[in-house]
């Protein structure tokens, strides 16, 4: 399935566009954080406006949420938003400064997102909870209500989007292979430290759970044999 | 010194505001990608689009850069743009899903951008690649005049702008301090890998450089004691 548009189809660099529903949803799951930019329609000329954010997908939707008197939540209910994520897997350390790069994967997606009616907002808000810890949920307290009723999401269509992946070493101008220096690329990764107990615990024996001591993100995605 | 205006003051959990440039400064520094928020102000309503670039500060500026050919750098050297930054710190698990939260430190830059005269385009290139591996410059062939000239750099004012930290445990409701789990943080964090060397080297037995088998970011930068 491709979600390519006019819009999101790669202009720049155009060989490392990628389109595949498959490479889209691994960079999402994978992605601990996304970028939602909105317009401040507001504004004389209008602005842009671009907040940090967690996501989840779910089949074909990217789930978002927030308190309900978010502004920029209000504001991306009502009107056409871009949603960026990018991994860093890498410096390209090439031989010269212009032929530096970043071995990265990204997706944008355009649209514009539904409010998640009521009743189906619990099941959304175990879900984000889920993508950003697998296995957490059982061992908390049920939401309650007004929990519920505090909280906003936000349900995105995954139709117009468009990944952008560059992975491998450096392309360096011909002639520059010949000068005597290391060239290559430094691997990038998000790593998880040792679980610290709430100081605040009152239980401070008890174990750390395996959705935790073990905590893993989906990926690295299929990554495409692109430069 | 203040970059804190009314639309860059905090709203959602003002608390976790943060003016002072120090922090604003060691959240760039420390940070290796922005994402730059633009409006397309042809398509009728406007809309947004968010995209990741390498960022390096110099002072009271954020310098951005690509190719001349590059729609996103000509439409953000004309208009108001929004430059977010986020550094992912830990997962904060809480003893509900409500309370769950991300510990982070995050900067949004509003301003408009001037494009870099071509007679400073190569200091502020040097300057950019520092800022991703410090140190690499001196190993590198010289830039070429046609390589400057292929190049757009942007110098975007660090004048208006916020940074939003939380660190530290959860924050449960009370009464869930008695329910017998585990709760805490995940921390998480950038890792640098073992140093790849380009399979297309011939120099093979090139030894790894300093600046890039010891490679270190700037920071963590300062942490107010936030909730």
């Amino acid at each position: 399935m491709s979600t390519q548009t006019d819009r999101t189809t790669v202009k720049r660099a155009a060989e490392r566009g990628v389109y595949d529903r498959a490479t889209v949803d691994a960079i999402l799951d994978e992605a601990i954080l996304c970028h939602v930019g909105i317009v401040l329609h507001d504004e004389k000329p209008p602005t842009p406006m671009v907040i940090p954010t967690l996501h989840a997908r779910i089949d074909d939707h990217l789930l978002l949420h927030g308190s309900v008197a978010s502004r920029m939540l209000r504001a991306a209910a009502a009107q056409e938003i871009c949603v960026t994520v990018t991994l860093v897997d890498g410096f390209v350390l090439a031989r010269s400064a212009f032929h530096h790069s970043m071995n990265y994967r990204s997706v944008v997606i355009l649209g514009t997102p539904e409010v998640v009616p009521d009743d189906q907002k619990p099941a959304a808000l175990d879900a984000l909870t889920e993508a950003l810890v697998p296995g957490r949920l059982p061992f908390l307290r049920p939401m309650t209500d007004k929990e519920v009723r505090a909280t906003s999401v936000l349900r995105l269509p995954i139709t117009e989007a468009s990944a952008k992946v560059r992975t491998g070493p450096p392309i360096d101008d011909e002639e520059d292979y010949e000068l005597e220096m290391w060239a290559g690329v430094l691997p990038v990764s998000t790593t998880y430290g040792k679980p610290l107990i709430d100081p605040g615990s009152r239980f401070p024996e008890a174990e750390v759970p395996r959705h935790v001591s073990g905590y893993q993100r989906p990926g690295p995605g299929p990554k495409p044999a692109t430069t």
